[in-house]
């Protein structure tokens, strides 16, 4: 008797969750809001929102020792907008883009083997391109007014037959290889497939990815170059960027640059950049970015810009900071493309400015 | 090449989730369902459903002490429907409703700082005026067939200009403070912004909401008031409302008043109730609540109407509990508004009545 | 004032979350991703994609010891979609199917009280019949190429009325109860309610189910027997199976019939299949279903087919596994309903067939 009940145990267990397997799973994340203030051809406007510092996150992920040098484990991390509790998107098929508004776990959400051989990661997970866009490369990395997203990412909405590129960021269906570090070079190359539901076979290449990017870092030098390419009926889309940085004393300076084609349509752009570590506590961030435009219909609004951001991060502790930032943003010629912190792009007037200022608190966890 | 090694792990856990950063995360929740059986002009309904004695919810917490008496802190907390594994909504706007049906920390998503000079919370959480609407104050709180919200929440859909009230409960994109207690005296004031994507100086104030609460308690005595007004472009809302209990031995008895007035509409409501610690397991509540109403259109069927409510709660344990409610509620005159257990209304007649039983488990966790 | 400050604070924490109440709260989970390569009538297919040995998962439960042999439990845990950060669905009417896409607790939300009685489950879980279907039934469980549901689910999309049966593997709104073990034999039975929103009364019982089963081993030896009905009321659904299995040595074999009747249609397969421990790491598994079409529609495309797989398992540990599978499934007659591993049926030709190949990783957390 005894053993048939531990096998229906073991049975109900298995269908409910591996009960008997049971390991131990880290949470973590990010809480950062603030207050925002921008002025877009005068027009102004005021909100309290997130991301001003670090994007706002929610992840479960825990790794297994599997004995000789192998590593299992797993990664789920959701993008999170902590002023209305609802959390960000993702992509099913590197074309369409989903935005559920409950917990998704779009940021990251990976199962990974790794050894001596390096890591593979299997799911979704960031572009190689993406990497050189973080506040690794950047001063600001992919966060409030003088974030990359603005001036690196491609231009949602303006590409050709109507496909907006999803892979700038991250792509789903991935395979995602890591190499070991041979002497400061590493390598990381990524693909992933469409997975379009139900007509796999009708619609061929549209949607699968393939990038890399190769780095080298040697003392205070860091040099990095990557890109990647997505396949989309209405017109391929590819990134590349290149980034240089190296710290002198306090100051890492950056330099960064990129490019976004998407179908006929080019940006690229160019920035300069320092992270200046002014006390124990306390770090001043500047940026100068310079985009070009070329390839987009006149209707589309979009042409060069410059823009501008000076900011201050004043940390509480390691896990909390107080931060503060200000940018200038100009279009030029017909361009009404460009605002600063998401603003109401509605009133820009063609070549016109915005300017933003924020504040905010940035907690991890 | 040690040195380059570290910083490229650290910049991919920081792009990662912060994993150098680690702390501890509490869980917590509410899991509420029971069996409820409604009559709603004689028709008759049953279901398997939720939150008869406390909201289900599911939650991630935690706090840093960062010295000086300073504390950071985040709060995640979405609301839970267990009977089919959905979560609850929010609001994006003040404006909006959103439900994305998947995990949404629609019940309180904030981030907090706190000292010697009292807390501040940013993101979405609870009004002034809804703390005293909980079971702290209401013999029931906001759940079951007894709840407040019955009563003292604005009603849906019956507003002028088609705008419904989302801010009775909760807001987002909000500053909420709440002072130190100064001898008994506790004052409780928030502020929140609109958000309104991609056109927010054209809405102007639609959405925005400020509110306080100033409360005192003294032994056994206390009082407290509240008020809170949302702009919208329909017709503002305001929500106002003044507790006062009072333990006496084994019984707490409480007084509450309530306002709602959405556009040119009105409802005020007077309760009388008791909580009643019968054993050290047992309490007894009851409530008696008579609402009125004016400035309706008569073809929106709100009329003034009353409500009688007894149930009894049997702890189990601190955080389990069996418990039983029943209910008669009664719409005067054209009142085709208000039913028990949120019934078919469909069914009621005009100045129709309803009653309901349930009885169920709360578990806490 | 301490006393006042004290409750001012229990009030808070009551309405915040239970604070006061904390327990320890399980994480737990499956991540399972791989590649599939399908042919369906010679159009070929890939996909990295999820849940080819096991359902991806990320759960959270806990239990408390009430004394007296009695405990309380929950049970929160979704589907999840490793490939892109999504998660599954659910049913709140047992009528409706609900995908919101974010986290949703659609594989199992129930709050339980257990002792010597039993177990009864409120909430969310499994019906009584899919029990036969998991991988302690069948040689691959309801997963990947070789997976039960292909042959015993009812056929969506080709019911009478066009009704889609939802309680082929779980139920929402539910009192599930399980029996203790009675020297061998364990009885399980479920009864739900279908919770229509505000015409619960009109729709009568459209959506409500009642099932159950009936199990019992001794040493090697098991057998069950289960069946359940949902009312619609465009038709009926019924679910049956019988399984039986027994351990040979290294090898379980397996048999499994089951039927699935909705409105005028049915399906019943037959199944034998064996599990085989190679090794201590290893495992063969393989089956062969027939399945028998009645009372379709011609239009609907639905025919006699039968189905191979054969698969290997090889544990890295007891939470990590990496696996292959292969498959081969023919329609007869007018049949093009059925292909392997969910690839594109709209290039399946009448009576064709498909094939398939997976490999992957699961890791269990």
């Amino acid at each position: 008797m005894k053993k048939f009940a531990f096998a229906a145990v073991a049975a109900a267990a298995l269908v409910a969750g591996q009960a008997q397997a049971q390991s131990s799973v880290t949470i973590f994340g990010v809480a950062d809001i603030g207050y925002l203030s921008t002025s877009v051809s005068g027009v102004k406007q005021q909100q309290i929102t997130n991301d001003l510092n670090t994007s706002s996150r929610l992840g479960f992920r825990g790794a297994e020792d599997l004995g000789g040098g192998l590593k299992a484990s797993f990664w789920f991390e959701a993008a999170m907008t902590p002023q209305n509790g609802t959390s960000g998107g993702t992509s099913t098929t590197n074309k369409d883009s989903v935005n559920p508004g409950g917990l998704t776990f779009g940021r990251r959400s990976t199962v990974e083997l790794s050894g001596s051989f390096g890591e593979v990661r299997l799911g979704r997970d960031y572009t190689p391109t993406f990497t050189n866009l973080t506040v690794a490369h950047h001063p600001f990395g992919t966060n409030g007014l003088g974030n990359a997203g603005q001036m690196y990412y491609p231009l949602k909405g303006t590409s050709v037959g109507g496909t907006s590129a999803q892979t700038n960021v991250r792509a789903s269906n991935g395979i995602n290889y890591f190499s070991p570090n041979f002497s400061g070079v590493q390598v990381n190359v990524m693909y992933a497939t469409n997975n379009q539901a139900d007509n796999l076979g009708a619609v061929g290449d549209d949607g699968k990815y393939m990038g890399g990017r190769i780095s080298y870092g040697n003392g205070p030098l860091n040099v990095a170059l990557a890109t990647g390419k997505t396949k989309y009926a209405t017109g391929d889309y590819t990134q590349s960027n290149f980034a240089a940085n190296y710290q002198l004393g306090a100051a890492k300076l950056m330099y960064l640059w990129g490019e976004n084609k998407v179908g006929v349509t080019k940006t690229t752009s160019n920035l300069v950049g320092v992270q200046y570590q002014v006390s124990e506590t306390g770090e001043i961030r500047a940026g100068y970015t310079m985009l070009k435009a070329s390839g987009f219909a006149a209707s589309a609004g979009v042409d060069d810009a410059t823009q501008a951001v000076i900011g201050y991060v004043h940390n509480l502790s390691k896990r909390t900071a107080l931060f503060t930032n200000y940018s200038v943003l100009d279009n030029k010629g017909l361009g009404k493309q460009f605002v600063v912190g998401g603003g109401d792009k509605s009133a820009l007037t063609a070549g016109g400015s915005s300017t933003g200022y924020e504040f905010g608190i940035r907690h991890s966890f």
